[in-house]
């Protein structure tokens, strides 16, 4: 190549999209800690405190708990790489992208789904996972509890029932809850989980935390076919988290001093008064939302407090005003996905962008913004 | 949980083992700068410069050339999961512990495998994957550049000339070899390649570079049947990295920014130049431990400079040594995998770590630590 790049200067944004979030200082700063092998006597502790931490977030005592090295969505396809045989009935909500994904995922692991389509914008009932399983029994049925594309709180403990009813284990996509929604693993019988760590964790992408409940782990040891990903197959990478330390693959050691932080972080807070936060933030993120006439996509007993989706007045040019916030505040909201594109934006308060300054700043800069369009 | 783990204070190692390596101060620096969105406009010119970056070191033109979110084994089953179909042949060979693991992963994609087996410590001749070939066909060869197991590099072209006498595309493993080694992806005809950034890249583990030819293209192009992993999908991730920007999965951003200054720093040194270095340390690393009355693994003209696979003498206690010169030096080496586990020690000069002053310190301490063995 002719020139070399210069060193990266980022600009510093206020993150407000639907993730990555505001990175908090100690985490950027445990990230530039220095490396140590990932066998390192000194690791094998991280690794241990980040389990724990884990746990006490996830809300559960299961043992294979831990981050996968990659995004979120490896740790969605850890889940039906790992749960799913070929020819397994499985049962999946779509009321948004994530739930669409999901279906991807697992008719790629060989499963046979059957979709329970919903409204995007609102939550799915029980029944509605009753009606579309006519009977039928399922291996899994999978649900999103922060669907991050409409911004949708779902319930999980009716949906507990409705696997009981069809002999399923209960899968939940926990990437935009996780430490911003109190979860309760153990309490609400979740069997597989996964989540990501750019959302409501504030610390940037690169790891999936998940947890296999007893029976979803039981479930992995009687397949009778390997895993289809050598990369994300449990039996392998548990012996390496466990106590026997067998190498798998190494570990994104800096990253997981990252996570660490934000477990950390999250924990001396309490997840209550974190949760606390992230709903008065929200609450008043929305009232100011309104008060500017604009119109909330979610009703409010199914918003998420941490990612609030909002629709686009006619005739207000979508890129025009985030390209606005951006370059005149450095104020990152996000667009829409997949049917909502350039119909909602969508607001996120998450972690440590979760304060009332963000929400005060969105909405100055955004009344400012949508004024210099009419 | 009754009381919260303290802030991370990792030990500063002198890591000598097969990575992770020691990692540049700039580096470290660079992963701490501020998270901007996968979608920003700032970041999208950081994945260009990547790009091109990678592009040069990797010795290619190829379009199809990103790092993928996972480490080197992620980039290994990209390579096979996108590019076989159920029932494809491929001829693997198998020296160490990464051709092993590269058989497993392919038939875990659906692959008929057949392997060439060769000695552990030795490079394979092309006649032996002719010989293993029969005078079949097959849609991949596959070969390891510098098996991290044993220290072994192994000549490409003539692999390549075997690749076009049974039809196959070429893909290789340059986990160890980038950045270290020179590569000539084009100049050797390989299709597809993978690589990982905490070996002669010097930036922590977490990212896997990765490069396919028009020839892999087009062979993924014209797929019957959906790529298995959706989070491996390159038809998918190359929308992201390429001028559509479509969101697939949400980019491991801070490591990206590590990524960059690794390549940075390497093209600032100059491929030959950081080649030669490797070399010259290397080779005093080798006359060293000779000296010692050590017996190297790999014979002098297989040797790989930045990998090291030196004998265990009979009566020494490798993890007490191991243990010796971590506790008294900050030191880390690697022990051996597979069949050479408690046979070899594995000793890296990688990246940032190879240095005349490591050399010298290694050399020094593990006098004094077989010392203290008799």
């Amino acid at each position: 190549m002719s020139t070399l790049p210069n060193a990266l200067c980022p600009p510093h944004r206020v993150l407000l999209g639907p993730g990555p979030s505001d990175v908090a200082p100690s985490i950027l700063g445990a990230l530039a800690k220095p490396t140590v092998g990932h066998l390192d006597p000194y690791f094998l502790t991280v690794m241990d405190e980040v389990r724990s931490m884990l746990r006490e977030v996830f809300g559960t005592q299961n043992e294979l708990t831990f981050p996968m090295s990659g995004t979120g969505s490896s740790g969605m396809e850890t889940c039906f790489a790992n749960l799913i045989e070929p020819g397994d009935e499985v049962l999946i909500g779509v009321n948004g992208v994530f739930g669409g994904r999901m279906v991807d995922v697992a008719e790629r692991c060989g499963a046979v789904v059957t979709r329970v389509e919903g409204e995007w914008g609102r939550a799915l009932t029980a029944d509605a996972f009753r009606e579309a399983a006519a009977g039928k029994s399922f291996k899994i049925l999978a649900c999103v509890h922060a669907e991050t594309s409409t911004g949708v709180s779902q319930a999980i403990p009716p949906l507990r029932e409705v696997a009981n009813e069809v002999g399923a284990l209960l899968l939940m996509d926990c990437v935009t809850s996780i430490a911003g929604t109190p979860l309760k693993l153990d309490g609400w019988g979740v069997d597989a989980a996964y989540s990501g760590t750019q959302k409501c964790l504030s610390c940037p992408p690169g790891l999936s935390p998940i947890s296999f409940s007893e029976a979803a782990s039981d479930r992995l040891s009687a397949r009778s076919k390997k895993v289809q990903s050598w990369y994300l197959d449990l039996s392998m990478i548990s012996n390496y988290w466990g106590s026997e330390r067998a190498y798998h693959h190494t570990a994104p050691i800096n990253m997981l001093y990252g996570l660490h932080e934000a477990l950390r972080l999250a924990l001396e807070e309490g997840l209550e008064a974190r949760a606390e936060r992230h709903q008065r933030n929200g609450e008043a993120l929305c009232a100011g939302l309104e008060a500017l006439g604009l119109e909330l996509v979610v009703p409010q007993e199914e918003r998420l407090p941490q990612l609030t989706a909002v629709r686009i007045p006619d005739g207000v040019d979508d890129g025009a005003v985030r390209r606005h916030l951006l370059e005149n505040y450095g104020l990152e909201i996000g667009g829409g996905l997949g049917p909502m594109k350039g119909k909602v934006w969508r607001i996120g308060l998450m972690g440590a962008g979760s304060t009332s300054r963000n929400v005060a700043l969105c909405l100055s800069a955004l009344k400012t913004a949508l004024s210099s369009q009419s």
